[in-house]
């Protein structure tokens, strides 16, 4: 890829096993050492953290999410329980006016808005969306109704920091200096659309152009378990292997029946919001025929620039793809064909 | 478009917060006071009515069909709700045989034979697929037993008369001059549809060519609430901006529980009929990336012909367009690019 | 198409109310009394036989399939009912390690597996994927489950020896001879598909190609429900029509009311393996608009080499298509349009 396309930057990760077998960083725009945007990826590594308060029997997914939020069962909202909306299925995908991103990092103030808001679709339908920046609001209240602290709290203390894991949701300042801006070319001619539909709604598009945002400081510094997550391919591997293998001869800090609850596919079919097919897990993306990047068995999201986390325990997988320019995910991207040609040799050598 | 294609005819108009701000009447086969079939978009102006059956208490959406209309609730029927059935959820698109079209006008018969008609699909399935000739009749016959009377005379005793509605369920043979034809190119190498397929029996394609219709004086004195209506764009936008926003200083017909109620999502997925991607409220369509003819709030209906009517909340708009040719409907077509240029010029102005 | 592609050869043959009305031979690859693998229209043949259970009362469509089979209501199966399982709701379309192929051929082991499997999916969403190897499992374990005899002596006891039907649920040695070995062009560069993902699971990529299986001996013996039946066009029409209309003056070996329980359509929608749109019935696929094979009424299933049988009871007809050569299914296939123009033919001359 890089003989085809000069300019062409990205980093890949891989740990088999609990080991790390691949780490590779090219092209002019990354360095071994370089951080940047993962976008939605931030979703997949909050829901590792998310699933610690599963595991610790803090939370139930098939329990009323207002059993934990009380004000959230409002217009409705007393049906939904944590396992539908954390699945997409809740109607709530953001704001018919838009919102000033920078207020995503207030978060109590965001809640209290979506814990007052109407379903967008009528919830007995069996309906699902993408939840692009209202789902890490979700995983973020519930973890602070239940355990008092943040949900980033949880991630450091018991992920980030025992594991290692060069990945942030909240970029602390001392690692600034590491973070590369994340490129993207301009669109010129881009088709309307409307700030008020559901996609104009689920993409905040009032609120200006999303690849932008990690390049703010304010954004990153916030870390919204939705999108503003900052880090390397290393560290998206890594923290998927300490998941489902552990790494490094350390524990994985789920148990089975934690990752069997989590990476469960909980719903498949056409996205309301994109009206593209997709599949979801608890939070988690699930592989299938458009967005191909592993097993049956595989969990993990991808980001709006192309980058891809995900664990695959049918091969004792912890994969990440971090690319410097945003460019195009799903089947057919280069995260997907460097997954599929990290599983075909692993299945070579079996 | 008119300097694109000279023979381009069409009706532009659209009210803004209960007032005119657009009404174009365009090319050789419109005149600023001719009226035309606008098919489908006849649902959407039922719906309106029906709307006020909902707000005066006469119908519940979630009470059995069966309690107003008894005989419906046969092989099975008894199940489906009001909200169900004209969601286009119950499984009846027509008759396996066909039907002589004129026969949709002696609603009795045909509401007897819906009514002893086992669904198409399994009813527990949550299966949807489009009613293209059906959803008149349940409009209509639930009407006339709970009110005694037919819609169309609700329609024209609470609607257009008062609010002066240029749009017709039934025309009335004064107005006959003003009519013209629906117009369309001949397809000559059409592909096979069976006429006893869902699409061929939901086309009743047995019955003829449904875009010559309207052309039939009988059928548009008839004014089928399925796509009989004839009318202008300045009707259609008027009688959805009469009931969304009221006109002219009249208050709007509907209360803002009855919008809420009647333009709520029920359904996304792919149409069982077409096997397209589609997304219904009660009778209207909603917005989607494939018909993304407005706002998360707006609801409307389109033409056979791709006229369209809507009425979006979000911009306090009331829409209608009317091609005398017809034409492609859905994203990408006429209809939506107007639509989208309105809601743009609009944005652009607040 | 035999001069446009003088290699193409194939068999077609069609019943119209009992009685044979084509039966065409075609091409240097078939002879008349030539048969061949038909992959899974074995899948219809086989539930037609299994109708003839649901007829006699020994299974309920609505009845858990734990009731028949206890071992398989374990890790959250108990809910599922027959009706679920055999419309491809179960979630069970394989093994993620892969199977020996020849092990389906030791239905017990095979069942005993699937019983103690857990669902690749949540099973109150709706999903439905297609069980391309399982299938047969499930309809034989059934039937052994409850008439204590193999589906296999069901087929020949009640179906193909009363009826003189040339299709074989296991090859009898001295039909050998007749048999002609399933041909197809190498595909040189195929997609990667992952053994352990869902498609790779369900087409148990891991054990080979699929499109060789029926020229092993061992396989076509076996006679696996799933698709490891033999047969002509001929047979696989008079099966059909010996169910739906009867033939040469035999009754139909369904009741109409076995046969409306069976082609009730199920499940429709995009199909979980695939990702490809779908419309199942009890085993049976439906009609619909990538997979036009006939009317709303019709039932019946194809292969993977593009061979066809279906009954449908609005024309009265039983068709069967079997090519010589593995070509493309679906709408815009050989298949398809040989059913369209006898649909036509026959509408032309009512």
């Amino acid at each position: 890829m890089l003989d085809a396309d000069p300019g062409y930057s990205a980093q890949l990760a891989v740990y088999l096993d609990g080991t790390k077998v691949i780490d590779l960083n090219g092209g002019p725009d990354v360095a071994a050492d370089s951080v940047t945007g993962v976008f939605s990826c931030s979703k997949g590594v909050s829901a590792l953290a998310f699933g610690l308060l599963v595991q610790d029997g803090l939370i139930d997914l098939d329990a009323a999410v207002a059993r934990y939020w009380p004000e959230f069962g409002r217009h409705g909202k007393d049906v939904l329980t944590v396992r539908r909306l954390l699945s997409h299925q809740g109607g709530l995908v953001g704001f018919p006016g838009g919102i000033d991103t920078e207020d995503y990092n207030d978060l109590a103030a965001v809640a209290r808005r979506l814990a007052d808001a109407t379903p967008m679709w009528r919830l007995d339908a069996g309906t699902f969306g993408y939840h692009a920046l209202t789902m890490g609001v979700f995983v973020e209240e519930l973890c602070r109704r239940v355990t008092g602290v943040t949900l980033q709290e949880i991630y450091n203390s018991r992920i980030r920091d025992p594991y290692a894991v060069d990945m942030f949701l909240g970029l602390p300042e001392p690692e600034e200096p590491r973070f590369r801006p994340v490129r993207y070319a301009d669109m010129p001619d881009a088709p309307f659309v409307d700030p008020a539909s559901l996609g104009g709604i689920a993409a905040n598009v009032a609120g200006g152009n999303l690849l932008d945002l990690p390049n703010r400081r304010s954004i990153r510094a916030g870390g919204s378990c939705s999108g503003a997550g900052v880090g390397s391919a290393n560290g998206l591997a890594r923290v998927y292997a300490a998941a489902s293998t552990g790494v490094d001869g350390l524990d994985p800090f789920w148990r089975p029946d934690t990752l069997a609850a989590m990476a469960q596919e909980q719903v498949w079919g056409l996205n309301r919001v994109s009206g593209e097919t997709g599949a979801f897990a608890v939070v988690f993306m699930k592989s299938h025929p458009l967005m191909d990047f592993g097993s049956a068995a595989a969990f993990g999201h991808d980001g709006a620039n192309g980058a891809l986390g995900y664990a695959d325990p049918a091969y004792g997988i912890g994969f990440g793809y971090v690319p410097a320019w945003v460019e195009d995910g799903g089947t057919g991207g280069r995260g997907m064909q460097l997954s599929a040609a990290v599983r075909k040799a692993i299945l070579a050598n079996r």
